[in-house]
C-alpha cells in the first residue's frame, strides 16, 4: 500500500457507505406511504383487491429500483472500483 | 499513479456515489406519492383503473427519468470520465 | 497534467455531480404532485380524461425541462467544458 | 493558464452549477403546485376549462421566468463571463 | 491580473450565483401558490374571472419584483461592478 | 488597490448579494399567501372585492417595505459605502 | 487604513446585511399571516371590516417595529458605529 | 486601537447584530398568530371586539417584551458595554 | 487588558448575544400559541372570558419565566461575570 | 489567570449559555401547547373548569422540571464549578 | 492543573451543558402533547377525569424518566467523572 | 495520564453525552404521541380502558427500550469501556 | 498504547455512540406511531382487539429489528472489533 | 500496524456505524407507516383482515430490504472488506 491507493481506498469506503445510507432514506418513506394507501384503499374497497396489489407490486418496483442504482454504485465502489484496479497495477 | 491522477480519481469516486444518493430522493418521494394517490383512487373509482394505470406508468416513467440523469451521470463519472482518460494519457 | 488542469477538472467532476444530485430533487416533487392530483382527478371526473392528460403533459414538460436545465450544465462542464478546453491549450 | 485565471475558472464552474442547481427548486415546487390545483380544478369545474388553461400557461410563464434568470446567470458565468474575458487578455 | 482583482472577480462571481439561486426560491413558492389559488377560485366562482384574473397579475408583479431585487444585484454584480472598475484602474 | 481595500471590497459584495438573496424569501412567502388569500376571498364574497383589494394593496405595501429595507443596505453596501469612501481617501 | 479599522469595518458590513437579511424573514411571514387572516374575515364577515382593518393596522405595526429594530441595528453600524469611530480617532 | 481592543469590538458589532437578528424571529412569528386568530376572532364574533382586542394587547406586548429582551442586550453591547469601557481605560 | 482577560470578555460577549437571541424563539411561539388560542376561545364562548384570562395570564407567566432565566444568564455573564471578575483581580 | 483556568472559564462561559438557550425551546413549547389546550377546553366544557385547572398545574410543573435542569447545570458551571474551584487551588 | 486534565475538564463542562440541553428538547414536546390530549380528553368526557389523571402521571414519569437519564449523565460528568478522578491522581 | 489515554478518555466523555442526548429524542416524541393517544382513546371509549392501559404500557416499554440501548452505551463508555482500560494498563 | 491504537479506539468509541444515537430515532418514532394507532383502533373497534394486538407485535418487531442492528454493529465496535483485535495483535 | 492500514480501519469503523445509523431512519419511518395504517384499516373493515395482514407483511419485507442493503454494506466493511484485506497483505 502507498499514499495513492490508500486515499483512493479510503475515498471508495466511505462513499459507497454514505451512497446507500442516504439512498435509501427516499425510497423507505416513499414505499412506506405506497403501502400505507394500499392497505388502507383494500379496507375501503376489498373487491378491487386484485388490481390494488398488482399496481402496488410494480409502483413498488419502481421504488426499489431506485434504491437499487444506489446498492448498485455502492457495490461497484467496493468489488469492482475501476480507479482501485488502475491504482493496483 | 502520480497525485494529479489520485486526487481526480478521488472527485470522481466521492462525486458519483453523492451525486445517485441525494438524486433519488426526490424522484422515490415523488414516485411513492403518484402510487399511493393511484391505489386510493382505484378504491374510489374502480371502473377508471385503465386509465388511471396508464397516467400512473406515463408519470412514474418521466419520474424514473429524472433519478436516471443522475445515474448516468454517476456511470459516466465512473466508467466514461474524459476528465480521468485524459489524466492517464 | 498539472496543477491548474487538474484543479479544474476537480472541480468540473464535483460540479456536474452536485448540479444534477440537487437539481432533480425539486422537479420530481413537482412531478410527483401533479401525477398524484391527475389521477385523483381523473378517478373524480372520469369524463374529463382527455383535457386532464394533454394538460398534465404540457406541465410535466414545463417541469422536465427545469431539470433538463441541470442536466445541460452537467454535461457541459464534463464535455463541452470552456473552462477545460482553454486549460488543455 | 496560470494561478489566477486557473481560480478564476474554478469559480465560474462551481457557482454555475450551483446558481442553477439550487434556481431550480423552488420553481419547480410551484410549478408542481399549479399545474396540481390546474388539474384538480378542471376535474371540479370542466366548464371553466379554457380560462383555467390560460391562466396556468401565464403563471407557468412568469415563473419559469425565475428559473430562466438563474439559467441566464449560469450560462453568463460559463460562456460569456466578463471577469474570465478580461483574466486572458 | 493580479492578487487583489482575482480575489475581488472571484468574489463577484460566486455572489452573483448565489443571490440569484437564492433569491427566486421564496418568489417562486409564493407565486406558485397565488397562481394555484387564482385556479381553484376560478373553478370554484367562473363569473368572478375578470377580477381574479386582474389582482393575480398585479400580485404577481409584486412578487416578482422581489426577484427582480435578486436579479439586479447580480447583473450589477457582473457588469457594473464599483469595486471591480476601482480596481481595474 | 491594497489589501485593505481589497478585503472591504470583498466583503461589500458577498454582504450586499447575501442581503437581499436571503431578504426576499420573507417577504416573497408573505405576499404569496397574502395574494392567494385574496384571491380565494374574492372568489368566496365577489362583493367585497373593493375593500379586499384595498386593503391587500395596503398590505402588500407594508410587506414590500421589509423587502425594501434589504435592497436598500444592499444598494449603500454597493454604491455608497462609508467604509469605502474612507478605504479611498 | 491600518488593520484593526480594516476588521471592524468588515465586521460592520458584514453584521449590517446579515442582521437585516435574516430579520425581517419572521416579520414577513408574520405579517403575511395577518394581511391574509384579514382578507379571509373580510370576505366571511363584511360588517366588521373597519374593526378588522383597524386592529390589522395596530398589529401591523407591533410586527413592523420588530423589523425596524433590526433595520436600526444595521443603520448604527454603517452610520453611527461607536467602535468605527474610535477606530479613526 | 490595539489588538485587544480590536477583537472586543469585533465580538461586540457582530454579536449585537446577529442578537437582535435571530431575536425577533420567534415574536415576529408569535405576534403573526395572535393578531391572524384576533382577526378571525373578531369576524366570527362581533360583539367580543372589545375583550378581545384588550385580550390581543396584553399578549402582544408579552410578546414584544422577549423582543425588547434582545434589542436591549444589542443596544447595551453597542453602547453600554462593560467590557469594551474596561478595554478603553 | 491581556490575552486571557481578552478571551474571557468576547467568551462572555459572545455567549450573553446568542443564549438571549436563541432562548426567546421557543417562548415567542410558545406564547403566540397561548394568546391565539385564548382569543379564539373567547369568541366561542364569551361567557367564560374571566376563566380564560385567568388561565392564561398564568401561562404567560410561566412561559415568560423560561425566557427570563435566558435573560438572567444573559445579565449576568454582562454584569456580574465571576470569571471576568477573577481575571480582573 | 493563566491558559488552563481562561480555557475551563471559557468552556464554563460558552457551555452555561448555550445550555439555557438551547433547553428552554422544548419546555416552552411544550407549555405553550398544554397553556392552549387547557384554555380551548375550557371554552368547550366550562364545568370542567376546577380540573382542568389542577391537571394543566401538575403538567406545567413537570415541563417546567425539564428547564430547571437546564438552568441547575446552567447555574452549576457559572458558580459551583468543581472543575473551575480545582483550577484555581 | 496540566494540559491533559484541562482538556479532560473541558470536555466534561462542554459535554454536561450539550447533552441535557440537547436531551430535554424531546421529553417536553413529549410532554406537552400528552398534557395537552388529558386535558382535551377531560373536557370532552369529564367522567373518566380519574382514569385519565392516573394513566397521564404514569406517561409522564415514563417520558420525565428519558430526561432523568440525561440529568444523571450530565451529574456524572460533572460531580463523578472516573476519567476527572482518575487524571487528577 | 499521557497524550493517548487523554484522547481517549475525551472521546468516551463526548460520545457517552451526545448518544444519551440525542438518543432520548426519538422515544420521548414516540412515547409522548402514544401517551396522547391512549388518553384520547380512554375519553372516547371507557369501556376499552382496561385493554388500552395494558396496551400502552407493552408499547411504552417497547419504545423505552430504544432509549435503554443508548443509556447502556453510554454507561459502558464511562465506567465499563474496554478501551479505558486497555489503555491504562 | 501507540498512535494507530488510540486513533482506532477514538474512532470505535465515538461511532458506536453516533450509531445507536441517531439509529433510535427512526425506530422510536416508527413504534410510537404503531402504537398510536393500535391504541385508537381499539377504542373504535373493540371487537378486534385480538388481531390488532397481534398484528402490532409483529410490526414492533419488524421496526425494532432496525434499533437491533445499530446495537449490534454498536456492540460490535466496542467488544468485537476485529480493526482493534488487529492493532492489538 | 502502519499508517495505511490505520487510515483504512479508521475508515471502515466510521462508514459502517453511520451507514446503519442513518440507513434505518427511513425504513423505520415507513413501517411504521405502513403498521400504523394496517391497524386502522384492520379496525375499519375487520372482515379483509387476512388480505391486510398479506399485503402488509410483504410490504415490510420491501422495506426491511432496503435496511438490510445498509446492514450488508456496513456487515461488508467490518468483516469482508477488501481495501483492508489487500491492505493487511
Amino acid at each position: 500500500m502507498d499514499t495513492y491507493t490508500t486515499i483512493i481506498a479510503v475515498a471508495s469506503i466511505v462513499t459507497s457507505g454514505i451512497t446507500i445510507g442516504i439512498g435509501v432514506i427516499g425510497p423507505a418513506i416513499g414505499e412506506g406511504r405506497s403501502v400505507a394507501t394500499a392497505l388502507s384503499s383494500m379496507a375501503q374497497q376489498p373487491d378491487s383487491s386484485a388490481t390494488i396489489t398488482r399496481t402496488l407490486f410494480v409502483g413498488l418496483a419502481m421504488i426499489e429500483s431506485l434504491a437499487i442504482y444506489c446498492f448498485v454504485v455502492s457495490m461497484i465502489l467496493i468489488f469492482a472500483n475501476p480507479f482501485w484496479s488502475r491504482a493496483l497495477t
